[in-house]
């Protein structure tokens, strides 16, 4: 059988079982995008006119909606409209943490009540799988879907080898999941997608530990399926649209060749 | 030299160079109590009710803020009065879980603000070394203190063996943390408080993983300093303050049994 990472991204929607996963091959195949933008702003206004500006761009958004300092009801609404308008699915990349008990109240309650508008979340599994167990009961009524974060892309991070391994392992035994954050494709036991953080169009990193890959290196051979890319595309001076076409252009061409010829 | 464990917390307080360490050691003899309230309520009324009642028994309130669904500021004024009035540390359990750059902004800023009033946060180091620096950032110029992840209380939990060892290392070489959540003592380099979750009077466990360890075993056989109990002390047909008495009790027997005959 080929590998997920052969067929197109039609192919797979076709064939996956998540309406979830089906909708978000669809979005990516109508828009030949596979970029998620990072939006790591701090105001409504700021982050309704990145998701406004790069929307024609992206399969999703990815939110940090606890770093916005005048975060309201209205701020979901909205960006449930420019979801609407511009083709895409909302990513909470909250990295819940905790035991079941716990993330099942911060998933579904709180201010911010991530189950009701983001399509997409994501946890780490340290806590052990009552963790997936507790955020399904809370996301999965509602269609939701979860990534695990089988690895990072910051320096010296600890998730690797038998760590990554029991992610994979977890993944493919609980359908809420419907993929990973990590470099590369993990198993072909099932079509879990992976998203990949910390790709840049030039290798470089920050000051606190963040590396960056290229989107040749983490589509095309390594067999993930998203690129993220946050600070590559806004920023002082940067033209937020243009960049945003350019990486779009850069994840939907390494797709290609990973394909190779028809 | 005499392990941490079988110094009084009234002369670690004095030997510490920290002082929000010496602050919560200095709670503790005042208020012979080791016992932390995880309180894990989703309304205003309940959180400030429950920390009102329990407040005289407790050293830590330790808090999910991101469960109450209807936060505002001043449920964070009138928590810091609770705090001043009953003698006792805030401690946010966001269990922080992102690359440096991320927790700043979240640690720092969005609706909570946690670094302003949260005494005590903490984290997982699966990111790398990064985490910390981030946090340190924010927190360490407005005296806060960190906890460091290096075991949980769930079933099937990964925090173990190498992966716990390096949240010691990463502990002894930061200063800005102050201990660890886990179930005993880690270290003798520096004196690194551990407070350990899952505690119970009777021990048993949910039906999301949770797992409950006795006063005894985790302060007089294995060294740790706080206990955290929530469900054991509130919920439905329980008497709160009966319940809080009883196991601040619980816990200080088991702390003085430790330090032996004088």
């Amino acid at each position: 059988m080929a590998s997920y990472s052969q067929k197109t991204y039609a192919q797979r929607g076709k064939e996956h079982a998540h309406p979830l996963v089906k909708e978000l091959f669809a979005i990516m195949e109508r828009k030949q995008s596979n970029l998620s933008l990072a939006a790591d702003v701090s105001t409504k206004a700021e982050l309704l006119a990145l998701a406004d500006t790069v929307g024609p761009y992206i399969c999703v958004l990815k939110t940090h909606i606890d770093v916005v300092s005048d975060f309201d009801a209205d701020l979901v609404e909205r960006l449930q409209e420019l979801a609407a308008k511009h083709d895409f699915l909302i990513f909470e990349d909250r990295k819940f943490a905790d035991i079941g008990n716990t993330v099942k109240l911060q998933y579904g309650g709180g201010i911010y009540r991530i189950a009701d508008w983001a399509h997409i979340t994501n946890c780490h599994v340290i806590p052990g799988e009552g963790i997936i167990q507790g955020l399904a009961e809370v996301g999965k009524p509602k269609g939701r879907g979860l990534l695990l974060l089988a690895e990072m892309s910051s320096a010296g991070m600890l998730a690797t080898g038998a760590y990554t391994d029991k992610n994979v392992e977890m993944a493919i035994a609980n359908d809420f999941v419907i993929g990973f954050i990590g470099s590369r494709r993990f198993t072909e036991e099932r079509d879990l997608i992976t998203m990949t953080p910390g790709v840049g169009l030039h290798a470089s990193g920050d000051a606190l530990g963040q590396q960056y890959r290229t989107p040749t290196k983490i589509i095309t051979e390594n067999g993930s399926d998203i690129i993220i890319v946050g600070r590559g595309i806004y920023g002082p001076g940067k033209d937020t649209a243009a960049e945003a076409q350019r990486y779009r252009e850069a994840g939907w061409t390494a797709y290609l060749n990973r394909l190779g010829p028809k």
